[in-house]
């Protein structure tokens, strides 16, 4: 049996750029009481992005969060008001300069369900176009194209560790192997 | 090029049970200045515990923070002090009952890198006992068996909305098909 959380009261704890943060009371089980922790986040994109050869085009920056480079599919945030698949078509063309002829969404996904909001949705893309990149004011990326098999390598042996970067691999290589790749 | 941005200054917002939230003033590109939201969080654990049925034991639980019951990989926090691996087992058998002969730890990965130091180490479990669950005190948790190639093709139709789950079911999924299971 699935019970209902009700939010008996609830705390404002901070108003920021990417996230917002509040304390609520709820009740739980029908007349137990607890507190949830909630990051409040508009939301991401993130892209399985494969060349006409097969390659899967991945970023590598510097994650403050992390403290380190880490290698990831390319993603960012949805901007207030604006729809996931032209945030996905804008966040490729900045991050890799590749424009897509054909995207279409796998699926989308709680990042952190235990205490976020945040949903990112996943698209594929193929049909690419290599252009100019057009990074953020602070962001300092650099392009890694990968054969999907050796992505797909790379997860199976724990190489990667973000997690919407094994979903766009994982989801990319399954695409393939069943031809429903664009 | 990867730049390692520098900590300028760091301002604490909260500390909370399962989180912290701090801003930090950044250097980026040696000499502009940004800000950083970082959540901090202990990390966490997830599981694929598969059945000597070929079934992957998944729990359908309400969550808060997405406002409904979501069906997921068992997991759990890591608490203060713990190692991931006796966590693992810990939780897996305060959700489903189960005890695991087999586990190894197939990949670790951050769940929201943009912003969040959580990191979660998926367990690959095998060798399940049945046995009696142990919710804490404030959940209430329905465990759900799936056949492994159904729950892939349920993350393939986009069906399964976490991403910590999406990671166990596809990595279970090939680690079964290159017989890699325990």
């Amino acid at each position: 049996m699935i019970y209902r959380e009700k939010t008996l009261e609830s705390h404002r704890i901070y108003e920021g750029a990417i996230l917002n943060l509040r304390r609520d009371r709820v009740l739980v089980k029908g007349d137990r009481e607890s507190w949830r922790e909630v990051v409040e986040h508009n939301g991401g994109v993130t892209l399985a992005a494969v060349t006409e050869e097969g390659k899967i085009v991945l970023v590598r920056q510097f994650r403050y969060a992390a403290g380190k480079a880490v290698l990831e599919a390319p993603a960012g945030k949805i901007e207030k008001g604006e729809d996931p698949l032209p945030a996905a078509l804008r966040e490729l063309k900045e991050e890799t300069g590749y424009t897509a002829a054909n995207i279409k969404r796998l699926c989308s996904f709680y990042s952190s369900i235990g205490y976020s909001t945040e949903i990112i949705h996943l698209y594929l893309a193929t049909g690419l176009t290599p252009g100019t990149t057009d990074f953020d004011d602070n962001e300092a990326i650099d392009v890694v194209e990968l054969a999907l098999p050796e992505a797909r390598a790379m997860v199976l042996r724990g190489e990667i560790e973000d997690a919407k970067t094994i979903a766009a691999i994982l989801m990319a290589a399954s695409a393939e192997e069943t031809e429903k790749l664009l």
